[in-house]
């Protein structure tokens, strides 16, 4: 493998797109979590792993997660990253109870604002917000995008078991149409009324449960209408689209077969008509976690070229083989450009 | 689109694989189920739409379903269907009390034989079993096989909310490996603990639930080394293998993630090392569901063209025209025969 360098030798600038950190505070807040009776199960297996276990996994996940400074810049440096765009990391705020999670919120877009303006050659930004309190999400992502130049907000998918779907969470979504940023839809552990089979054979992280968990709430989102409220509206999904494109056909045919039959009385027919037409319009996708060519081609031609990014998923998987991988893929260099970096710096407005 | 015929005109012969019936004793049996207070709640979203809606969808489905003689044959005639592969349909035995399961899977077993022998030319039967009572279940199979002449046995998900990958349930596994015929797992909704938020969204259905039930149980079956236990077990998955293959990649570097960090201690090594070696050498994937060559082609290229089955999921989804795009798919004739009629014929030994 060539060796990796960042400032765009190989005719494009790589830009990885869905990149985790927490802030101490946060990890202090999930120590708190994880000591009551009553933890989140899925949460427990998640964030109990990565906070204790002794593991050389965990360990490094742990300590590079919170660290927006030297540390990251240097894993950047040996695996050719030349910008990051950061989200705080599954669960988020969305663990917390409402008034924790509104004042832990501001502390993360303050803290990431920080470290965007030390290093604004480096590191781009996503708003967090706290669902639980939906009119506060609203003010606190145009605070976010308006005064502290985040160019996305990130959304760690269900918050206390509930999703995006329900129109009381709308206000998020008025407010990324209206300040014309994307969301970013990233995986948790399912909520508690999913999650057991899951965790009785130790499927419910990053291997299976966490696209389950996504996948159902973009499709949740989509058959809510709530695309038809919010023509505009972007939201992306990380891991090649959490297995959405590869159902492409099946969701449309039974969404269709659901809706004429009225088997949902409040499934309601779409605009669009088709489940895909708005995986096609309204959705982006990235490959973080997945350094695998043929799904990467999959999602491009099913959902568009200029609709298919570039992750990492740092510091969760982070290995500088798969940069070398992607490097390799047999694609035309415009492609290769658009899907590492061009397609980035539209949606996130950085070029 | 040309008339469809029967016949192999086309230069192949069109053998359907996951096709359903169900006895009217079958049907009494979930009506009585439905009548109760502690009925599970996705078998009530399920057989309460198909046996109780007045759509034209669920009646047509409800009739077809019983009907293993003219109004099928019919329809295979206007199909161009040569041969259809039928099992009983989901959940089967698996919902009943476990005495109920075993009387039931014995008169399901007798009356698709019957129809197997009336038909020869045209009917290919799974055996059914009730896993609820495992040695029983081990028997059935074998006397359904060696007396009956079933090619094959079908699984529909979990039991009570209980998997294959318990060891309870091997006696399935030695009897099919024994018996040199494969398992076709089918999918039912998710359990009780599983199906809640996918209920609420009318999402716990084949449009979503059904796939994410059966490519668990599958990735369950898997990562238990059962496969290494009976590495001659061959397991059929539908609807593109429930994506499992799409998901590939990620399964392979989490599985491995996670074993070497021992996150969860009853998860183990595998002899062959990856999960994808087992999804490539102990499964083969029907269409079921999913007349698209975009899907059809990764599947082929990803697990092999001998691994790629036809299935038209009749009664529930069989509209003419999903074979008229099957017929017109850009694959090498070799391939498309393969598909519609050598891979089936050498899987279920019917030439």
């Amino acid at each position: 493998m060539p060796e990796l360098q960042t400032g765009g030798h190989q005719g494009y600038l790589r830009i990885a797109t869905e990149e985790a950190f927490a802030p101490p505070e946060l990890i202090r807040a999930y120590e708190r979590i994880l000591d009551r009776d009553d933890v989140d199960p899925g949460f427990e297996s998640l964030m109990g792993f990565y906070l204790r276990s002794k593991s050389e996994r965990a360990q490094a996940v742990f300590r590079r997660l919170q660290d927006l400074g030297a540390e990251r810049l240097a894993d950047m440096d040996a695996r050719g990253i030349d910008r990051q765009v950061i989200a705080v990391t599954g669960p988020g705020t969305q663990i917390l109870d409402r008034d924790s999670g509104v004042a832990m919120s501001e502390l993360i877009n303050d803290r990431l604002a920080e470290a965007c303006q030390r290093h604004p050659d480096r590191f781009t930004g996503m708003a967090a917000c706290a669902p639980q309190d939906p009119a506060h999400a609203a003010k606190e992502i145009e605070r976010a995008v308006s005064k502290l130049g985040m160019r996305a907000v990130v959304i760690n998918s269900h918050t206390h078991g509930e999703y995006l779907s329900d129109p009381k969470f709308w206000p998020i979504f008025e407010a990324a149409e209206a300040l014309d940023v994307a969301i970013y839809l990233h995986p948790q552990t399912p909520p508690r009324d999913m999650v057991g089979p899951m965790l009785e054979a130790g499927l419910d992280g990053a291997i299976f449960g966490f696209g389950v968990e996504t996948g159902f709430h973009a499709l949740r989102i989509i058959t809510s209408g709530a695309f038809d409220r919010f023509p505009k509206l972007q939201i992306v999904l990380g891991h090649m689209g959490e297995a959405l494109p590869y159902w492409m056909y099946r969701l449309d045919y039974m969404h269709n077969a659901g809706v004429r039959s009225n088997r949902y009385p409040f499934m309601k027919p779409l605009k669009k008509e088709k489940v895909s037409n708005y995986l096609r319009e309204n959705f982006y996708i990235t490959n973080s976690g997945v350094a695998w060519e043929p799904a990467i081609r999959f999602a491009q031609e099913q959902i568009g070229v200029d609709r298919v990014l570039y992750a990492m998923d740092y510091p969760y998987q982070c290995p500088p083989e798969e940069v070398g991988i992607l490097d390799a893929m047999s694609l035309p260099p415009q492609v290769k450009k658009m899907f590492f970096q061009t397609n980035a710096e539209r949606l996130f407005k950085l070029a």
